[in-house]
């Protein structure tokens, strides 16, 4: 109830756009670049930044699996009650695994959830490496690391997939920022 | 720095008040009231439910020492994530014992954060019963229940009390709309 009324305060619907990608394909970037604008425009919205999750929530968390699934579940829950009160999130995680994305889709109702796939080539994630992860991972020194010594599985079934290679930052912002505007009515 | 910006957007600042108290003792009907009060004046305001919470982000913990101090943890993240988005939050959780109230000021900066003791003797909070839980622990089955199976240290330092005690709903919730209007600006 708390939820249609801070919705009406806002002048905009609550609801989730929930990242998956190879870590380097542009998630956070376009993530940061897409509250930016929505901000601007008078959007309650909020990133949900798993670097920062890990240093508070989930920071009794590692990298197994198993942790992996259960720092995404807390996100995700943290993501819902947001949604509850009535803001618009972007949530980048890598998320790469099929079941991940099933068990994160289970906690929103189909019209607060969109999934986005933010899809790059390996290769030029490798080349981009932006924190420098990958020449640590390729140098053996990171056991779990998605997309060299972790599986990642592209989704066959996302709501939306903006496609980062070769294509100008601003471009993919914009195209996320249309989608999002429709999400919001 | 998207948190200045979205307490601009609202007219007014983030922050949390914390209750603690004993079962019965008022918190969550405080709690609620006053969110109706502050959603009227077009605060954003949340209101965390710990019983909520236990279904979701916090299903996982029971009600040992151990785990009621990561259910509390992780409220208190939770928290402070909303105050970073730029909303006003209160957290109707019982906190029993010192440690664990430290530990939940611990997150956050002293102008965001009120710690507000809803009192009230036992013996009344056992007559109201408002979940029917005094009833069961006084009968032996809950063994980790505040005030009959479990410890309940009364704070000597809390920012604000509410004497719940022969004092009308609705002059208590009057007094902390008026403490909280005060944490807005």
């Amino acid at each position: 109830m708390s939820r249609e009324r801070l919705e009406v305060m806002n002048g905009h619907k609550g609801g989730v756009v929930w990242f998956t990608g190879l870590p380097g394909s542009g998630k956070s970037t376009i993530a940061n670049g897409v509250q930016e604008r929505l901000l601007q425009s008078g959007v309650r919205c909020v990133v949900l930044d798993g670097d920062e999750l890990r240093k508070g929530l989930n920071r009794d968390l590692g990298f197994s699996e198993a942790d992996r699934l259960e720092n995404l579940r807390r996100a995700a829950q943290v993501a819902q009650l947001f949604v509850q009160a009535g803001m618009f999130v972007l949530a980048p995680f890598i998320t790469p695994m099929d079941s991940f994305r099933e068990v994160v889709r289970s906690f929103f109702k189909p019209k607060d959830y969109s999934e986005l796939y933010v899809k790059c080539a390996l290769d030029s994630c490798v080349r981009r490496d932006p924190k420098g992860m990958y020449s640590q991972a390729l140098a053996g020194k990171l056991p779990d690391f998605t997309g060299i010594s972790a599986p990642y599985e592209p989704p066959v079934d996302a709501d939306f997939v903006i496609d980062t290679e070769g294509v100008e930052l601003q471009q993919c912002v914009d195209t996320l920022v249309q989608f999002v505007q429709c999400r919001l009515q």
